[in-house]
């Protein structure tokens, strides 16, 4: 393929992020996506579809998704739409032999996830899911390590993703907050960010158990309500969860998400102990790695905080070519849909994909399930 | 009672600590004590108790333990000796109807602990245990805030407790690990102060679940073995612990314990999330209080470093009478040893004492429990 | 003027950020820039511009910078070439009549900027320069706090800018080590961004003195040199450089500069100190300001650090939609790209623009005077 | 000498904390110290001494320091009274040939700093300046890279010392406000701490200039006045200092001292840059080193966070066993008031002693002066 027309599905913050992405893509690989072009947004309802096209410099925008999955010159789609559209949206852009990259968690639950991989294996197509983080030019550094043996055998992980936005009693009973829409509350909104980053850096998780508790249990309607019918709706999803998770490889961990931690606006940290190393990451401090060898000479042991960038980190060459220049949020994004474009262009699977979507979605449903049953639950 | 006589069982590394804090304790509180004298080390094996005795400046030396507690001068005793010894010497020096202050975890198990609380109960003594982390300026700060209702109901706690010289395979196969002698690894010995940290924030503990772990399986037995016979013995206590803990008023709260945690010195950190505030605390900056409340105005909402000391915070008017001046290490020794000290002179109980102990050891047992069972347990 | 197209002269790393930029404008102002182009890449070297044309995406290039600048469809021209070029570039693009963003210093001396600002303005056209650093957006809110009065008066200021890169002996005598190629060494190159940052925040300066000194003295000359002849050339600039600083509003202040600072990659970091409040900022974490107002209860006084972004934060509607998702190196040029190409749209004025660029060069000139007689020289 | 009895003058903040040293010394170096006691209290009015002896545990005290002076039991006396007293109490202390251990500064101005370091130097005793700081561990662990030549030839240095307390204009027109009592304002106050850093890390100063200003000049009188006489008085000292410095071995630094730095409680913090590696130091962290080699490996270079403490680190064995323990405000004091008390006991010299004073009061002066004239001016 030598030519690629890229679809946007939803209008929103996060659609938005990834129209202007691609802007970026041009800006650091110009040479390498230069037939690739970004034409058609597609949303619900026409007013936002327009505002959004305009925003994000697309002349060619519809109201109707279908239109946009049914254009024979596109054929890459990027999903960005609530949880609960996903399925149907992703198995018709299959159905048309598109490729497509798909928001996370892939599913309301495991077995719709399974569903789509498969659907998407067989089609032949490449699948990518936005588990943007693992892409973070500090977090490609530490994998690197974990693959070269640096860190040696990984003993123990600790993962947290925290936000404070949900304390706040006024956000309404949108999407966010409905199993049916959602399928979980903070768990597969920042808890898949923490799986998938779990799967990434340490390996496959055989078993986990989990807590979930809700802060604020009614919410207002989003809609306004007739007159003497109830102003307020029930929260039924979680909004703290706390997980054990043991991996295959015999690494124990624990995992925090939270949407009600004061004070927390996107804190995603983590610390990964080796036998041969440790490595602290703290996505405020998105160029920091914190890294301690047990190589490193007695009375100067410690955390060295390393500065990403440059020719001897990933993407030194192209995005960060020196070291504290300073990555942000779109770059991860960036960096995803590259690769997205790019195996497309040579004919590769992407990094991560479907079946990474499914496998969060597996320790999602086994964290649900251990949540009531107050037992571990191995993931199949 | 007027004047007061300490005896100090334990010649090692804490009760050098121990017996310099008391030194301390008259420099900073000097009008309070001037009746009360440090007297007697007792130690298994007379040369470390005569080294010991020399190092903290004190004349009168035994190497056998009883003859302190028998010493009718004598109304305090510090035990300062690995955790398998506990138990006799506590109920003997309660037996004798002496104050007593006991290192942690309070014994081997709950029904040991169980059986020393009620007995300093019933003598009327004045008992205490060494939760040293507790009497920190910065926590007793934190402290006043969770009881002031400043930070709203907690609705979840996360704390680590990790350090890295159990990496060393070649530290032998001492009392530390092995479970005839210490009770647990690293869960009684980082993690007991965890949980009383826990306690002592959020409230009484009602369930636990947790995952133990070992890393290294043998170690060199101490005693150099006779020729032929086996030169390595088995760990049989963990070395790594995860634990998710629910409290009795509804917070939940995930636990992390590790010896093997490279470039982990003495890391001790917890995070404390209210819908009133939040806080942070790392022992690597133990003057230093992160503080987040829900009323700080929009747009410069964010953690407050509060650097602690001067006469708005606790012991500021003695200790650290400035902020931004320092306390380290003894600091909480001198703190504990002091109200220990005040609280015999004033016939007032101590806080933390042996029931603190005993809950400890009781969620210690449970996590021992649920790591067999993949179950949550509960905390009787 | 509705059609606006940029041209570009310099194809090295800071010209390929300026194009990278332009992308991203068209990502985050799609709606505001539909017709703003980016064409021409004009370069000395014809490998050079075809490569950096390249890279960027532009169809368009030449190895003349003329034809670019004689260009009449082209009405903004980027120069991003080494200092010594500055002026006669300018000139030349000024008498075309064409709008100019220039890279810093503005010129090798005071009396050259003095020139360039003098026929920028009588020319009428829009002049920027690029202190990039200015347009971060956790600066533009301190600014935004310096100008609402929430500081008070602005007592004393201290600023660095360090990186580490000249301290390898290998890297050879080109341009930035000679003073008839850069005016000045790291005074200049890395001064320049920190004497804007003090006149943007605190205000004008009135006195400066200062010291400079060069570690390496000697260099491995660019081109291979004929046999026989030496090998290695003479540095005549500086690279690390101390500065005292005193404001027309009585604030006093300094600055260090410096590219030998072992460690220090792009390190720019400054502390404001008012009569109201203090903020710290260090470039190494570019989304964080840390801000102690006077105002502060007692007891919890201290430094608040803000997670910029957001709605009640600059740009927070555009560029950095939620606090703590982070921007990095490029969001300030896209900025300043922005804010440029509005400034020509809607006829007016850019800031920073070249009488900026001439006052930090009279104060790099003030330094280089103060170091040689060893007494404070005012800025005229 | 075999038995050593310490008398001290003034029973302030400052004369407590010595008091409070001594207790601890006895506690860390109880086998050194057998024989050393702590007796007199001083101070120009009963009460304080007495209850500033009560405070310490001293059981004798007078209100005369000449009966401390003249006392034969008495062999080392610790001046810790106000600034302008210091001369005549040294100088009677040393007639009578007793050791002395003195606060910073030494003197109001060199002259009279050189006239006691010359009275003490011809007496023969040992003689001690309060230059605490220099005996954090941390401190000393840098200062033995230095040594040892591991940060190669230091190239710059950079170190502020900042508080707040001064921006209260309640605060009265005390000692600390008046040339004639302090000599100076907050460049003889924290300003000498940071001097005798820079001497003891990088080496002796050449040369200096500096700038000082007042940001409050009128404060309440202490007394209350009389009827219809003025209520407040003239501050004529400073209270923010910029300085300039450059040292004989040809690195160049600069120094910031202020008392109006909002937020700042006891912030001292210093950068040191040499051809071989970095180190950064901060006393909100004063467990801390922050050190960068230029043999670290690329792509892995960067500031490792060294916890101090532990058998490789200065006072590893004694007072800080275990890297991570965390020492704090009293520990430098106690180093130093051990050093004393072993120079005294072994005949040696302390170190820094009243030539370090000297060389202090030398740079204020010179400081001082260059802030009048606009020039540099050479430390003779």
């Amino acid at each position: 393929m030598d030519r690629l027309c890229i679809g946007l599905i939803g209008g929103g913050f996060i659609g938005r992020v990834h129209a202007t992405a691609f802007q970026m893509v041009k800006g650091f690989f110009a040479d390498k996506v230069k037939d690739v072009t970004f034409k058609l947004i597609a949303d619900k309802d026409d007013y936002s579809a327009q505002k959004a096209a305009s925003r994000v410099g697309i002349d060619d925008w519809t109201d109707d998704w279908h239109t946009l999955v049914e254009d024979e010159n596109i054929n890459l789609v990027v999903v960005a739409v609530p949880n609960f559209l996903h399925k149907e949206l992703a198995l018709e852009i299959i159905n048309q032999h598109k490729n497509i990259f798909c928001e996370k968690p892939l599913a309301l639950n495991a077995e719709d996830a399974k569903q789509l991989y498969e659907a998407a294996r067989k089609a032949g197509i490449v699948h990518g899911i936005n588990f943007n983080y693992r892409k973070t030019p500090a977090v490609l550094l530490v994998k690197s390590w974990v693959k070269e043996g640096f860190l040696g055998s990984i003993l123990s992980f600790r993962i947290s993703f925290t936000q404070d936005w949900a304390l706040d009693s006024d956000i309404p009973l949108d999407w966010h907050f409905q199993k049916k829409f959602a399928g979980s509350g903070v768990l597969g909104d920042l808890g898949s960010h923490a799986i998938d980053m779990a799967r990434f850096l340490v390996g496959e998780i055989k078993e986990v158990t989990g807590r979930l508790s809700t802060h604020i249990e009614e919410r207002p309607l989003v809609d306004f309500p007739a007159q003497g019918s109830p102003k307020t709706g029930k929260v039924d999803v979680d909004d703290i969860c706390n997980v054990l998770l043991e991996f295959d490889n015999g690494a124990q961990g624990n995992m925090l998400a939270s949407r009600v931690a004061q004070g927390r606006k996107n804190h995603f940290e983590f610390e990964l102990y080796g036998t041969g190393g440790s490595v602290l990451f703290d996505w405020e401090q998105p160029n920091e790695v914190h890294f301690c060898s047990t190589s490193m000479r007695k009375g100067q042991n410690g955390f060295t905080k390393i500065l990403v960038g440059g020719e001897d980190h990933p993407y030194g060459n192209t995005i960060s070519p020196m070291a504290g220049m300073g990555t942000g949020f779109y770059e991860p994004f960036v960096i995803q849909l590259f690769e997205m474009i790019d195996a497309i262009l040579n004919h590769r699977s992407m990094q991560p994909n479907f079946y990474d979507g499914w496998k969060a979605n597996q320790a999602i449903d086994a964290i649900i399930e251990s949540a009531k049953t107050h037992r571990w639950h191995s993931i199949a």
